[in-house]
């Protein structure tokens, strides 16, 4: 396989420095969940990077990042590869730069945790129970992602209820970047300059150090409350989330019959026919919370500070069934379910919801987040869509765009499409200064790729770079 | 003066409880904050108690109310005085049941803490500290007000920008209440029926025992933004209040000349003509602060964490500037300043302040407080007013009512007037249940005194046994 950079000497050039070539391990470490997205799995599958680098500190991330500017060889950066969108795919190639190994929590003060970019969050919470407090947000994948990659990659979570997402002011505190230069300089970040790098999937900096902010530690209650309609569960979840004095750190909400048919270990709670609000309470809210919900029409089907010590045996957490791990659940059933990534607007969203659930019936099926957006309680939805074609996948996504909801498309590997499909400016020219090889996860950015992009046209983005490796592959 | 009831007899029944019969103290124990309205200043100024009874245990309050029911004496609670209505004053006589000397905090846990009523919040405040906890709301007169006085009589305050108001579910979590009957019960409320007791005033229960949610605590960082107009400070202050990642505590606005003129300690801060926006910081939120307020045309005036030792000596803590401590300030200067309450709906806030401010000009002067409000931010207003005449300011407040705003009028000491103008049926049958013959700080419920008022005929209600009282003071 042809390839426009020497890997022989960019190894030997790293000298000790942590490798692996094996090509299983490497291709292994090269994916993410892009395959959650029928459209990304045909065009990633055959992605892979060339080695596996996996620096222990600072020192050893310099002197990769020194030689792969000196030899001119491509550096994805990845935390754990629990991304959706291949954002930490090689797309050609090069080096795989594994920053798990730097897992150190550095740092803990009031409000404050200083970690290495490599620190998983469940790890960091538990270095952080005795001090009382615990990350403000966190994805899904918790148990097994790293802080980098979801400041890299993620825009919220559990505990976006509360705090809103990751881009929001306070919501990362500092990030210390390394660029990919001749003699590669560390930045630091704050305040508005976080937004630099903040979801820009490594594409203008290496992260290697993370500061994030903190809110107090609680024994969230797992609660599931069962309804007998999907759009009484919405209607319940948002007049939750906007009960400012019941403290919470989750409120989902998934239409029949996806909780009974895809969360199997939690089959037994929750009957056929049940569209269910997934919350997580603070204990000393429970209260509150009970006396708030005993007037709708609703049933509580689980509620982990009474339930039997049998019955919460082998749940798995609730948040678990959430976020992206609610795709994850249906996947594992039914192979043939993908996702969409939607947000309603406030001043319509029960409507529009439901007007989406009314057209689609069982093709989408309901997965509503709700999270803090600028004051309010948004209504973002993850909807689970029974794949047919690519066409209409697409069809049903700018449907949704005509009825008014907002669409990120998840079914896309750039920056743009996947959000604002629009240049960012500040990313872009953030990416001049520390990348001007345009090393760094190559394939991404479409404004750098192609500053000539018309996102209004409507079309794909097919990165270049991709194609051709593709194309040396099969030579290869 | 003639009494119906029989207060010797009573002193005699409770034995060698703490009280007090000295005219000048009793008078002095019998009053609030009432006179900031000019209006409760001539209806309420010949108020005072028989007797202030202080009792030291929850035994000795059951003693006092076995008596009280038994003599027909009236018994209005108290806590310090520090509210503004006359709530706490004793319209018929009577005792007036001191509970400042119940104040031990009883016990602290994660989320919670349980206060006998006369504990003060700011000793609640210092005996949290070691548990890295504080209450999630308190008034401006945090140094001397006591939790039951704030549950009874209080709406929320400094911390209502992240939780709402006190009457939101989860911002009390328990009352244990004491009935006013022959042998006096003690009731638990909890979810739900918490809204029985909250701001009622006492008239349906003495709180013997309060327990509080409560939030992680953090040196607050305090600061003051000048703006060259109310209406840019208005729109910073709710731009600030909706930024979810900012952690804040306090969200103030006052328009000039207010600052300059009144808040004297500050004046080297606060130079003639700014409106300031009044804010509590959390320490780790004020990088992420200070990148927020950069885009606006603001000067940032005082910052506590950066500011000179021999700049902020001197200086009252900030939150003693906002809420009823704004009026107060005014008051201290101008004695001719009373003050409107108000609440702005969300959908028009900023537009309808500025037209309010604009109609009146110094008439009326703008001071906003922005509160969590149903999942949003809302806003609330304590303007100033140059009190001419009882009719002018009433018409000020019909005026705002016409325009659209909601009036809390404080120039009236019922509970209804200061509040929704319409009988709550569960404070009224609550107040059958535990104090049967209406000894319970009377006059402040309408719907208790005269079941028939008419709310929409624009009319005082006049509490009968207050004519009664002053008319016997007059004979006496």
């Amino acid at each position: 396989m042809n390839r426009p950079y020497d890997i022989a000497a960019f190894r030997q050039r790293i000298g000790a420095i942590k490798c692996e070539d094996n090509p299983v391990l490497v291709k292994q470490k090269s994916r993410d969940f892009y395959w959650y997205s029928p459209v990304l799995k045909r065009e990633l599958e055959a992605v892979t990077a060339d080695l596996v680098v996996s620096p222990q500190n600072e020192d050893e991330v310099r002197d990769v990042l020194r030689a792969a500017f000196a030899l001119g060889v491509p550096v994805t950066p990845r935390g754990a590869g629990t991304g959706n969108y291949g954002q930490a795919m090689p797309l050609t190639g090069g080096v795989l730069l594994n920053l798990a190994d730097m897992n150190r929590v550095v740092a803990i003060a009031p409000g404050r945790v200083v970690c290495e970019p490599g620190a998983i969050l469940a790890d960091i919470d538990r270095a952080l129970a005795d001090s009382g407090q615990e990350l403000r947000m966190f994805p899904s994948t918790r148990a097994t992602a790293t802080i980098g990659g979801f400041v890299a990659g993620g825009s919220g979570g559990i505990g976006s209820i509360s705090w809103g997402g990751l881009r929001d002011f306070g919501n990362v505190l500092r990030l210390k970047v390394m660029t990919l230069e001749a003699e590669p300089r560390v930045l630091e970040l704050t305040g508005a300059e976080l937004h630099k790098a903040i979801h820009a999937y490594g594409t203008n900096g290496v992260i290697v150090e993370v500061e994030m902010p903190l809110a107090a530690r609680y024994d969230w209650v797992e609660v599931i409350v069962g309804f007998d309609s999907f759009d009484a569960a919405a209607a319940y979840g948002l007049a939750l989330g906007e009960q400012d004095g019941i403290l919470k750190k989750l409120v989902t909400v998934v239409a029949a019959p996806t909780p009974h048919d895809y969360f199997l270990r939690h089959r037994a709670v929750i009957p056929a026919g049940k569209s269910v609000a997934l919350l997580m309470i603070a204990p000393h809210s429970l209260d509150a919370f009970h006396a708030f919900t005993r007037p709708f029409q609703a049933e509580v089907l689980l509620d982990s500070s009474r339930a039997a010590p049998e019955t919460l045996a082998g749940l798995p957490p609730v948040y678990e069934l959430t976020w992206n791990h609610t795709t994850l659940r249906a996947l594992r059933i039914d192979p043939a379910i993908t996702y969409l990534q939607v947000r309603y607007p406030e001043d319509v969203a029960l409507a529009l919801v439901k007007r989406i659930h009314d057209t689609y019936g069982d093709e989408v099926r309901g997965h509503l987040e709700f999270v803090r957006f600028n004051g309010r309680i948004g209504c973002a939805g993850l909807p689970l869509v029974r794949f047919s074609t690519e066409e209409r996948l697409n069809r049903i996504m700018a449907e949704h765009e005509e009825m008014g909801a907002m669409i990120f498309n998840p079914h896309r590997y750039t920056l743009e499409e996947g959000g604002m499909k629009q240049t960012d400016r500040i990313q872009l020219e953030f990416k001049r200064e520390t990348d001007p090889r345009g090393l760094l996860n190559p394939g991404k950015m479409i404004a750098w790729e192609d500053p000539n992009f018309d996102f209004s046209a409507n079309k794909n983005f097919l990165f270049a770079g991709l194609e051709a490796r593709a194309a040396a592959a099969g030579q290869g």
